[in-house]
């Protein structure tokens, strides 16, 4: 089969004929690609950043935001049938350690990461697991919903992690309407009663945070006159919860001159460091709250927003060997919405 | 009456006599203090730390955890009357604003903080409200419990947050075993099923741990040591919660160390900064939850906790105009539990 | 001032002239009553159900739904001032006692009910406390919100319970699309992410309910095939959540019916018993749910949910000296929306 | 292999030898039966009781209550190895449905259940899942716990749902201190800070609550002096929960009678209706939670609070081919604690 493999860091993927994957074990399942999402991790990845992390050997197959349909199923699978359209959720666990069994599947401590510590989706076929795939409708197309599979997961986990705080009469800010904010805009829409104030520096990515029902929204401005609006928008005080997308560029520190005493600060986007006094967390009583991706239930509920027309992407495609294309043009800020891979 | 009075930051306090208040207002209440505990804070106001945050005007009665009777009520006070039995809630709320209607007075928005930014409890009387009064069993002795008013509170706050996170099964490691950490122990014992590890650099503070229910004890090394015997004892995966009440002295990063994935970290004591990446935020989902004092039903559990034998104190007492000794004693680490001021 | 008092069970109300309320307490607050809603309660009140349960003397003013404007302040009151437009909470409340300072205001224990145990607000002038006030914006028309004060209040403190057995996928069936069913609706639909379906025998009702948004509507059917249309809606599982608003007329059993396995049960309308074996209540382990009109912040929330628009009220207005009529209307049916009193 | 089977309802269990299980699915589990406890409703299995709610066919093998060691594992198990002790949750789940993943595992949409629906463990070997099966210290014996399988398990999963409602100052009365009450009691004592209140007509049942820790120990009497007697104890106000292991002869009145105004009754034991006008739950805000045996991280919980000598048994031992004397004792009070059978 096709798959496009990275021989070494700094190199682009490289296109090329494998053996296909099968399914040995009991609960084993091979999903024919119908698209995979391209994330920013994957330049990461090209970069050596996980190197070490991941543990994973060269050559390997990156792509982690998987759908398309089962292509072949081991003989313990009772949950999917070859034909099934289905996302895949991007986490192999177990089902039996602790975690798995309460419900937190995230924390399973048997787990693999198709896409990051081993072969993943850039491909024709992938291997993965019973437990990892949502049976879905067969006219949903995998290329408007595969972007789902992690960048929608990682956004609606935080958002429900968000619920209990989001009452009517609070207010959210979401800094950052891009890939991940976009599908957190419209699942803070559809879960909670919340007032959704965005702050982004691009003013096509605010306008598409109106369009998708964003009750406010503050460009970023050099100067920080950003916070002085939302502290405007929202009393003085500060809004109830932070939902921050981005987690560097300064956003870490409005964030925090944002929220509300006693308010919760959600650290979804990554590259720079929280770095508060601890007299500021007592004294004004804020909580800094961690999100990793998101469990197999949170991956159904975003698959029902979706189905009830609650949760729309917006995407570019690109054939799968056109991978490297794709790639330049997300490094160079070319990619309008979420890039997705289409095998032949 | 008699009053320790602040006339400038880094001198001594000043005992002098002063007009006795007056409950004017309809729900004001003068309380005759028993016992006033000595906090590091009041270390830190006499340095001057708090001068901005405060806006306090010099000079004035520092002393916020304290307790003794009621000496006069205003006209539409119904919970208390001359004579009872009282320990003080360290917070004025006004009970009409969003947080006091919704139990969480800690953030009221009207308050104002004896001992802080008005007058306090270095005196033979304090004014403070009616909101702010726990009725205590009249056998009780203020100097047996003042120091729940306020380093007690801070604890049980704490230990009441992380009590859904502490089922059976999980480990809670206590950072520190002093004044706030011993109760802490005390409550995690009574509220949680959790196994206790208890953190701290003195052989006798973690004796004292041990006597009072912690199920494992860590001395700390200046090699680190301690964090891999933490490690070791929770199976090298971290505990579910850090209790941390230190704040400084790179107990933070030991303390991010020793949390599990997925784990909470509590927040309560103060001096550094945490500082974290945003990336070990995410892909271990750790959370840091602030800690703010206390709400006046945690300060009635407590006091239940107490009268039912499992809380106790360990407190070193000293008469009021023996202030200025017991605040060196404190800053030299000569005090041995928590000082308890008696007026005479 | 003008007041419409019940001198006799099963008698007309009469219209007559009494002293005007005086706001005596530090906290005490007069209201000039704008509206007033009239209740079914008022009904049961007048054929004596209530006598022994609230303990009134005759005569007194009915009337527990009220809104209009500040007329007099006691001397501590900080929150409203003369003039300023408020929704009066119906219950009176101490904010001393525990469920007091735990935010359960509707569990005071020091508490009265205008209206059903003392004077209420068929009159011009109404004697409540600055606790039980909420201020609003004064463009708010005391007659279009009056009814938000009980009916619409107990419908959202339910709602708000329910809140997190109600993510996406769910679905709740709400029985009943009368006064405060048609309030649920829109408090389900601005709340949470819940697929509604509303159960009903009246079709206007019906078409309501899906005007103001639920998702299906099922008209019951003496024969019970209503029940089976909602498994059918339900995936022959039956739904998370029943709201009903009935609590008579065989609901009951229709509900326990439409219950999913492991799903909760809320009872607001009352009538008839909930009557089931215990071994149901075990093997299919599902609960019922009390619910007790709802607490101040619940109000506030709700009027956040009005003045955003996404709750609306039906309406019938009669001068308050047609009291007697509005009534009638009311026990014959003949009585569209809410009924609501305003005094000349 | 030695079994005792059902092969006639309101006929003795008959001794016979039957073929060996067979471990043939990839996650099956062939337990080796070291002990089976002996429940109520084995009696109710052969009464008929169950007849048509489990659909099983005559002969077969009751006894849901086991513990014991792996005789032999399917192709896919990883968790345990052939020698391992184990205690055996009840329930065989599937571990794909919704409630499996969401940690939920007690309504399992695929589950099955030995001894209830198929063959169960009075018998040398029992059929079970990978998924079913708690691995042990190996020192424990299997005749020592295995009653917690099903009898404990139902305990801590009610205590578990009732901590939130049970902090510091509260009152649960449990009502009844027999099979399944005697570790409620222990649980309570575990997990909560609650003052625990225990009801019950036996008095060496009274002497054993008390032994494990009852803070209150009050008689069942005839004129129902006990229930003024709790109200007594709990400041006339009822306790915050009811935690019901009963369910009949007359326990259910009482419990609503002793039942605090917004509290909660939880619903174990069963055998009569729970009747009550809708007025009196909603004009109390009384809530009925039903509790269904427990999920496996239940049962992990409870094994450890088990190893940390928190929770012990009271139990007598047969012989399994002593089965029907077993039974006969139990059906006429003359079997002390849990009845275990051990296989020769």
């Amino acid at each position: 089969m096709n798959a496009a493999r990275l021989h070494a860091y700094h190199e682009a993927l490289k296109l090329e004929q494998v053996d296909e994957p099968k399914a040995t074990g009991p609960l084993d399942v091979v999903v024919r690609i119908g698209a995979a999402g391209l994330c920013r991790t994957d330049l990461h990845i090209q970069e050596g950043q996980w190197a070490e992390n991941s543990g994973v050997q060269l050559p390997y197959t990156p792509g982690h935001e998987n759908a398309g349909w089962i292509h072949e199923v081991g003989p313990a699978v009772s949950n999917v049938e070859v034909g099934d359209t289905v996302i895949v959720h991007p986490y192999i666990t177990c089902g039996l350690c602790r975690p798995c069994r309460a419900g937190d599947d995230m924390h399973c401590v048997n787990g693999s990461f198709p896409g990051i510590d081993r072969d993943g989706g850039f491909a024709d076929l992938l291997l993965t697991s019973a437990r990892s795939v949502v049976k879905l409708d067969p006219s949903l197309q995998p290329k408007d919903i595969a972007a789902l599979a992690d960048a929608g997961l990682t956004a609606i986990h935080a958002v429900k992690k968000a619920i209990p705080v989001l009452g009517s009469g609070t207010r959210a800010v979401v800094i950052g309407a891009g890939g991940l904010g976009h599908i957190g805009i419209q699942c803070l829409k559809a879960l909670t009663a919340t007032e959704i104030v965005v702050v982004d520096p691009s003013e096509p990515a605010l306008e598409l945070a109106r369009e998708l029902g964003a009750d406010h929204t503050v460009r970023v401005e050099a100067g920080g006159s950003h916070v002085d609006a939302v502290k405007e928008l929202t009393d003085g005080a500060g809004a109830e919860a932070i939902i921050d997308f981005v987690g560097e560029k300064g956003g870490i520190e409005d964030g925090i001159a944002m929220v509300q005493d006693g308010g919760f600060y959600y650290v979804i986007g990554y590259g720079e460091n929280v770095n508060v006094p601890t007299i500021d967390i007592i004294s004004r009583e804020i909580s800094f709250i961690g999100n990793l991706v998101g469990t197999y239930v949170d991956l159904e509920d975003l698959m029902t927003l979706t189905a009830q027309g609650k949760v729309t992407l917006h995407t570019s495609t690109y054939p799968l060997d056109a991978i490297n294309d794709a790639m330049n043009d997300l490094d160079n800020g070319r990619l309008q919405g979420r890039g997705i891979l289409v095998p032949a």
